[in-house]
């Protein structure tokens, strides 16, 4: 029995890095052919007026087709379902750290975000198709292991031992997993986000599992791209965005070079810091004044035409022209205003994808880019992707930091070379335009072990791993200085009780009778159906537990707590009508099993549709059977970060607190903790949503 | 405060790494320049005797340089610290589980395997120096966190807040992630080695320091060992084995070869539970019959010399000459009888050390080992691996292992491309080298995650990622077939309380209620001096932790349960004589502190040390302030599994079992769960040693 459990759970884990990789490779097909059609379409265009003037209708012409391509985008998830929008890694934050949000991991959030995010990064916004990449993979394993879809009500009747929150809660990590490693070609970077993110008790087999799909996400992803691209079998494209190989034949890198990386992440954590807190006033006005799918959809498409003409304008009045050699692998050369055999510089950056841009800056050789350029496209790609990350779009926010701190990093390089006499020891400026991007980066987002392992698989050469680590770790100390990571900025805006990875540091004095939330509703072992129904009903106290109680031998003995039982369950009783009364009248009928609840779940329905007549009320119902009998629990004095441990350490939901004698007298659930949080002033409690 | 103590935590991690780093280059430089000297000595012996005849004077110089080499490094380890034996992963498995094992982190011990393993190597014996520096890494961050040393009895006086098991334990995680990352130039595995050995709470903070010491150690030992090779700044020589790098320009291997890989997973796992086997019998036999370290070190010296004749007589009758070519590597090629400009395959394998041979196997052309070497080479070395683990000497499996595999799979390579029609598919017997190296290495070792990750990087290719991982599954599912893996055949002779991840399968029918000690020795909260020395002094029941229970407020109440008091707690209390009655009289002498346990730790001294007068015994000692006050209890019928998962996820030793009116029924232990194994025949119970 546990064994075909095993199997089957590494045969779900597979399909889910198949799928995973399935769709990763369909986006980036998709991409490239479509935005080969609009760049081939523009190119044209420009080329015939460039000689004959007029490139205002160029101008034009690219920005109504952008706006036209992210109105569709921006149309789908504004009106067909607004949580795909943005790169969906907030959402799996808290999907993995346990808070429940709604339509999530749902077949329909996934088409809209393939659909989403191909019409973005093809509408040429500043925008990545990495980010999604994880959202995508997250909802692929909540569909397979449940073995049905409610959406298209179909049910294949397998895996139903996984219909339930903990596996899923597991699978969903291995599709997360398998995403980050389809985006990147990270398997283990992949393992070590779900892992950062979700996992609190480790589980080796678990982790084994994760690492399967993650590995066959990115080989499926590689081996279908290699056919794609004429090359099968040729498997060293592991990921959507690919840095290209760091070669270290030489020297990579010398001592006296670690401080000037560590400044360069001070820089990139100060330029993420002012990266977060424009979004986050930019979201502040979007949650007031643009809320309506109509607006936003207008938003978007003003975004991708300023974005269109920003790009145009800069390239226009750029003059820098670079020489197309034969070894020059640029795409989509632009010649404009350059003599013939030449290319614009500018243009290359803007008019290529950015995956293209960010290895062309890793790359190409001294002199590729001239200094102006870089600067001028540092400052414009900066402001654009801070507007454009928050719109109703699916997209992330990878690619663009990674372009940012690349291009800032390349002009660094550059700028040492020329400043310091004998420049030619910091010959490579493709190592300070890696460096920038791991700044940039890590400003941003503020990930820690993943981002580095990422950004060491994705550059296939672990002699960077110490610089990229340090840098990071510098970008980070110095972004938490003044403002959180894009993610949970965004995240603390829900208001959803995130749980973090300790109790704050000053809340040892804090304990659980402080803590709890008293009195709780408890329920007798045989209680009356009505007094159930009027306990569900009741708005105002919308728990999801309650403490089962027993009353002693004694009248005047106080009730004793015996067990915990869930409002799902309950609900699933009531929907039985599992009433004492009943039991003896249909002994033919069969018993409640645990295959009702785990048909029942995921969507619960709500207590209002559930029909209790007047006489079934006066029943009583036996929850001996069907509550937890072994609760944990915890006496009034333990601190909070004890309880927050055992929340973190057993994925607990609801924490009973007890007297000396059993007797219930408060419930923390995760809102209580979640409330508590270390602000500038101390202590700090949080107003969390009702959710 | 607390800030300033996370930067310390950062200080000693970055130390840790770097101490390992500088020990694996110490010892890669020793056995470097020592194995050089002594194949320099023996070579030329060899050449003179080739041509006059009497080879044997060489292979007795050959055998008796060895032994001495060997004896040395035995009677280190057979006399001064028997710990040093062997790899001791086994030991540091035992560790970072929760199972304390006398003088394992000891400076003495860290002299003894660091001396132990330099012999070991140049004395020619089938062993690795990579195992050790996980044993090495461990010691030296016991060591530097505690800011002291026993040994020397020198206390530095920093990092004093870390004198407790959990932070101790920790750094020694740190530091055996950095002996891997040292060892094979993977810090990323050697965090996931960690992890999978230690971690039971995931820790976001902890794993990023584990990822910084292992990033500083591989570092360290690159940098050095760049000096050392007259190529500053090189950092592309990551870790001591170095498999060298895989090109993967071209196809690397086809979906039609994976097959074929599982199938090989499937030998070695075969291959490695044989080992296993043999290796067990031994051990059982070394246990019974060679226990007197003078015969210990007979046994070492038998070995080598056995391991010289064998190789000899190999080398000596083998006759696959090879032409010595412009771009060969080989650092010691010796002519023997073959031609001029010709050299001695079979000597090559044998003669260099094990790393270098495992790259020669897995890069070198095809056609440069016939099959005939490579069989015979397999079969000789597995034997001779098999009877060389395990002595008393400080050795690894690791490199032993991969020799072996690489040996089978190269010649699985070969055999496939001459007896299939169209050969050149199969061009590289390279590839098949490293497939036939990790299937043995799983097989013996039967790790999984970490030795994945290990083998990636250290292959510095995600390509081969996927078979690896396939590979390595194949293995261990076969072995554990047969017999569990090296490392816990180990661990189960010394029969420890190590707790697996999970509670057996079959054991949900198991409650507390059978699995607990009952009846448990109670401490009152105010007790008398007498009772806690007898209850201390009393061996039959040396328990460690102490419930403590408050008698009610009735005399005819029960007993309530109000904390938990350790062993080591009671001692110091009592060594500092904390009475009631001595508290009025000394009101100018201070009170006890928290130091004073931290300088007990961790060598408190045994109860029979501490003298406690008649007069003393009478007077009472006051617990409350020193217990701890919110012990973890759970109800009788909670299952097995819970109470696993309790101790798994919360690091527990000891548990309470409390009644529904908080009394105390039973204690729960470590070695109450471990006992508990799922064996053929279903749920055994095991016989654990009184430790």
């Amino acid at each position: 029995g546990f064994r075909c459990l095993e199997i089957s759970r590494w045969v779900v884990c597979g399909l889910i890095g198949f799928l995973t990789g399935l769709i990763a490779c369909f986006i980036d097909i998709a991409v490239e052919e479509l935005a080969g059609i609009k760049y081939r379409v523009v190119k044209e265009n420009i080329e015939k007026f460039t000689e004959v003037g007029g490139l205002s209708i160029s101008l034009i012409l690219w920005a109504v087709l952008n706006s036209a391509i992210v109105m569709m985008g921006a149309i789908l998830v504004a009106f067909f379902e607004p949580i795909a929008a943005g790169s969906g890694i907030p959402q799996i934050k808290c999907y993995l750290n346990g808070v429940k949000i709604p339509r999530v991991v749902r077949l329909k959030t996934l088409v809209v975000k393939v659909c989403g995010v191909i019409c973005s990064v093809v509408g040429g916004l500043a925008v990545g198709k990495e980010g999604p990449m994880i959202h995508s993979g997250a909802v692929v394993a909540a569909g397979v292991s449940q073995g049905r879809s409610t959406s298209l009500k179909r049910d294949f009747k397998i895996f139903e031992y996984f219909r339930r929150d903990t596996e899923k809660r597991d699978f969903v990590s291995a599709g997360a997993a398998a995403g980050v490693s389809a985006a990147f070609g990270a398997p283990v970077g992949g393992v070590l986000f779900s892992l950062e993110e979700g996992a609190s008790f480790w589980n080796q087999m678990l982790t084994w599992r994760i690492f399967f799909a993650s590995m066959i996400s990115t080989f499926t992803l590689n081996f279908f791209l290699s056919i794609y691209y004429n090359k099968p079998g040729d498997l060293s494209n592991p990921g959507l965005i690919n840095f290209g190989r760091f070669e270290s034949d030489s020297v990579a890198y010398n001592l006296y070079e670690i401080p000037l990386f560590i400044a360069m992440g001070a820089f990139g954590g100060l330029l993420g810091a002012l990266f977060n807190k424009l979004n986050y006033w930019l979201t502040i006005f979007r949650i007031r004044y643009v809320h309506r799918p109509c607006l936003q959809v207008m938003e978007a498409m003003l975004v991708a035409a300023v974005t269109a003409a920003v790009s145009f304008t800069m390239i226009y009045f750029s003059n820098d022209c670079q020489p197309l050699g034969s070894e020059n692998k640029e795409k989509y050369p632009l010649q404009l205003f350059c003599a013939d055999g030449e290319y614009n510089s500018m243009a290359t950056i803007f008019f290529n994808t950015p995956e293209i841009s960010v290895r062309s800056l890793f790359h190409t050789q001294a002199g590729t880019y001239n200094p102006l350029t870089l600067g001028l496209f540092t400052i414009t790609y900066f402001f654009l992707a801070c507007w454009t990350y928050g719109l109703a779009v699916s997209a992330g926010v990878f690619i663009p930091a990674l372009l940012i701190g690349a291009a800032w990093g390349r002009l660094f390089g550059i700028l040492l070379a020329s400043i310091t006499p004998n420049g030619s020891i910091w010959a490579d400026p493709g190592k300070y335009a890696l460096i920038g991007a791991a700044a940039q980066l890590g400003g941003v987002v503020r990930m820690t072990l993943s981002l580095t392992v990422i950004m060491v698989e994705a550059t296939g050469n672990v002699t960077y791993g110490l610089p990229i680590m340090l840098v990071l770790m510098t970008a980070k100390i110095v972004g938490d200085y003044f403002v959180e990571g894009l993610y949970d900025i965004h995240i603390k805006l829900q208001s959803v009780p995130f749980l973090h990875w300790d109790a704050p540091a000053t809340s040892h004095w804090l304990t659980a009778r402080e803590v709890m939330s008293a009195p709780v509703t408890c329920l007798n072992r045989i209680e009356k159906v009505g007094t159930i129904v009027d306990v569900l009903s009741n708005t105002s106290t919308n728990h999801n537990g309650f403490p089962v109680v027993m009353q002693g031998a004694d009248s005047d003995e106080p009730s004793k707590l015996c067990g915990l039982i869930l409002r799902s369950q309950l609900i699933v009783l009531l929907k039985h009508k599992v009433f004492v009364e009943l039991a003896r009248s249909r002994l033919t009928q069969r018993k409640l099993q645990l295959k009702d609840f785990r048909d029942a779940y995921p969507r619960f329905p709500p207590i209002q549709s559930i029909h209790v007549s007047q006489d079934e009320r006066e029943c009583m119902m036996d929850l001996t059977e069907f509550m937890n009998a072994t609760p944990y629990t915890v006496p009034l004095e333990t601190s909070l970060p004890r309880v927050f441990k055992l929340f973190r350490a057993l994925g607990l939901r609801h924490l009973v607190v007890a007297d000396d004698v059993n007797r219930v007298v408060g419930l923390v659930t995760r809102k209580d903790l979640a409330r508590y949080h270390l602000g500038s002033h101390g202590l700090e409690e949080l107003q969390l949503a009702q959710t």
